[in-house]
């Protein structure tokens, strides 16, 4: 049997003199990342440096849009209605899509960044209107997002592919749901435990709740950090044993 | 002889709650519109919006991309980079170009606005960032400008076709630049007159300067403005005596 | 008995080449008026226009702070913190200070706008917030608000004057609540029965819940709009009645 | 003789989740700190944190006020009209000031910033419009310039205090610019020599220039850069050779 999976980062993330995340660094380890269009992080220069980088690594390209929200990095809830997510997401993709063209590569997903991708996950009306803006503007744009949420749901209904994400350092419940942040055991600090739970969830489809349950989890790609040279780190140990033990690391446009 | 021109305007100015502009009127005579990018003015709602009222219409869809400054409507020059430049337009086309898609239809057209526009008429680096970048997203845009201005000569040089645009309303020197707004004969306030200098130069390719010179004049688009009742009220006139006169008014992709 | 009330009105709402409101005609009938402060929508050369307008017509100047969101025109909810909103107040009502400073006249008030205006209504931490902000730049501001809520408490607590304002177009529950917009008789569309229910509130201390209840209500200052020539006649109106009936209208910083 | 002199530096550059500058290592060995203010750098929270960082060490407080440019980071010309430059000046101050009367310190002086500091410099009208904007929010407040310029003219035309400053790492022309940045000798890369000449242009108010003419030279602040390890360790290192040599560093406005 053939094992294939993505690795998915978030680049992109400068803005005008202020730089965030090790771009050049996490771009050598990931197969896909998503890219952020100038909405909550990225402006039209670091959105082409970044497309380049990506081109040039074989990487994956992907919106990241997020809530018009530079100053809370787009992490911050906002009451907007479903007209104006879906446009947000037309513009951000558009957006981004035109600097792919501009480097003859094609955009291959889309992933929601913070406040929108968790309030994506709950909200069924947020989560088809995300779905429809993703299809409207091209159909075949693989929609990134957890696996058994609305923003699953949603995809499948608009007709798009999706893509099931985990984490590779956060702890699971029993029903596959993450293990809230405010808890002293959601993340997970030990490396080589996270490593071989990857290896688990990519090989076998399942994964250790915290109560000891074994869950059955689908993974098409494994989210990682690139903001500090510890997660660098960590995503490279994660790509290493992957390979060691069969399993190809590719872009999910190729597999899903 | 068949008689075919095309008749522009500035279009989807609005900002949130903010209105300018008699858009629903003024595309009922135009074949053309340049919809604001978000960057000047529009934002996705107003953007989704006007490429609707332009699809019901069959008024042919152009990104009208503006410097980054709401605040001053893009009428203020920026001393920005060529690669700032290049990256803006690339951003915003692609922003519009999203929402055309989602509604089925194709962008037809590229026209700077406000200082970026006056700016790329002169400064010849300048205009080819622009032609460069119009031609990476989409080489099929038309490039919108004033004849014989370094804009023009950029479209030509990168491959672009290039639509010359008039201004109903303006005068102009026997070498066929505008007359400057600083003089007092920069406008015509004759409707009449404006009309049948519109209509010679459509049929027989040539105006009168101010200074009585009979001097050539291409015209594929007219320029008209929609932000005032009078304005709309004009643009009607025009249309009304170019038709009667036997000159067709479609938009410019259909013969340019 | 002396009656004295205060009216007051949101203005200075313009931003850029974007005109909304009839400032020049509102301001003749109001004595308070809430200034935009470039967050939610004006900016520094409509703030400098409208102060001095206030000036002319010996209006009291105010701050109207609101979310960091001219998108939405502040009427969105956003999930900030604390400390968040704190600082942008300081930040907004320090920057119309100035402004007010630069004309030789005093700062009167403070009102939240928009969505920061409602959750303050009822949110006890960040009311608290708010009061604490207002107090850190100048203590004898005056804080807006309506009667018994969170924001009344807030401003008492924190030791600031407060100005109970009453809406002079809204139907009341028996509680003093304002009657949700989602209910038909929301609004009260008779102009005569609003002003004479303003009258009796501001002599008697008294109005009519829907319920048929004689409610006791407070009323510091009236809100009106400006945004349309209804709503600038109607505020003309409800002046014109109240001083007939000898209430003196005053900016509330000389009775509170 | 008692030699006193003042040590300036930007700080308070971060925005939002982005971070700039070693701002709580510089602020050890400044006396005054120039604070962005939110339209070329900076927000509400960075403006508070960064207040309260030069009153605990007791650093002078000063705005910094720039173009609305967070994406070019202020440092492109923009053709802004004078009213526009005027208000935006108010507009920061008046920020600022809320932040610093909310910690019960007074506002210093105010130092603009990137490219309107440039433009000021050689522009008599722009130069004015600014110390007109700063008098009018307080007139007690100092002016930071480069002496000999349209904005020291200004500044002394309007009654402000003006502050000369120079560049602790950039050599001088025989007539008392600044050696251009396009050329090689512009900057001093000898710590050892620049900490000589800054000692010399304090205590005896003469510099060499470039083609070894004395040039007379008067320094009330020291112009220093926070934005890297090298450059803090060098303001360290002036500071010792000042204090060493009889020279106190204290805020500006404790001498002017």
């Amino acid at each position: 049997m053939k094992y294939q999976v993505d690795i998915n980062s978030d680049i992109g993330e400068n803005f005008g003199v202020y730089k965030i995340g090790m771009d050049d660094e996490i771009v050598k380890y990931i197969s896909s990342a998503n890219i952020a269009c100038g909405f909550h992080a990225g402006d039209p220069n670091v959105m082409s440096n970044t497309v380049a980088k990506c081109s040039k690594n074989a990487v994956g390209v992907g919106a990241h849009p997020g809530f018009p929200d530079l100053l809370g990095f787009g992490r911050r809830n906002m009451d907007v209605s479903l007209t104006d997510v879906k446009n947000y997401i037309i513009y951000q993709i558009g957006a981004l899509q035109a600097f792919a063209t501009s480097f003859g590569i094609k955009l291959q997903h889309v992933k929601t960044h913070g406040a929108l991708y968790n309030m994506a996950a709950v909200d069924e009306k947020l989560a088809i209107a995300i779905a429809e803006a993703i299809a409207s503007v091209n159909e075949n744009l693989i929609c990134i997002g957890m696996p058994n949420t609305a923003m699953q749901m949603a995809a499948e209904k608009v007709g798009l592919r999706f893509a099931c994400e985990v984490f590779a350092d956060r702890n699971i419940n029993s029903d596959g749901t993450l293990v809230s942040r405010k808890l002293t055991n959601a993340i997970i600090h030990d490396e080589e435990l996270a490593c071989r739970r990857v290896l688990q969830m990519v090989k076998k489809g399942v994964c250790e709740a915290i109560d000891g349950t074994i869950v059955k989890v689908k993974v098409d790609t494994i989210c990682v950090h690139g903001d500090n040279p510890k997660a660098v780190e960590f995503t490279k140990k994660i790509k290493k044993i992957l390979e060691e033990n069969g399993v190809e690391i590719i872009p999910m446009g190729k597999f899903l």
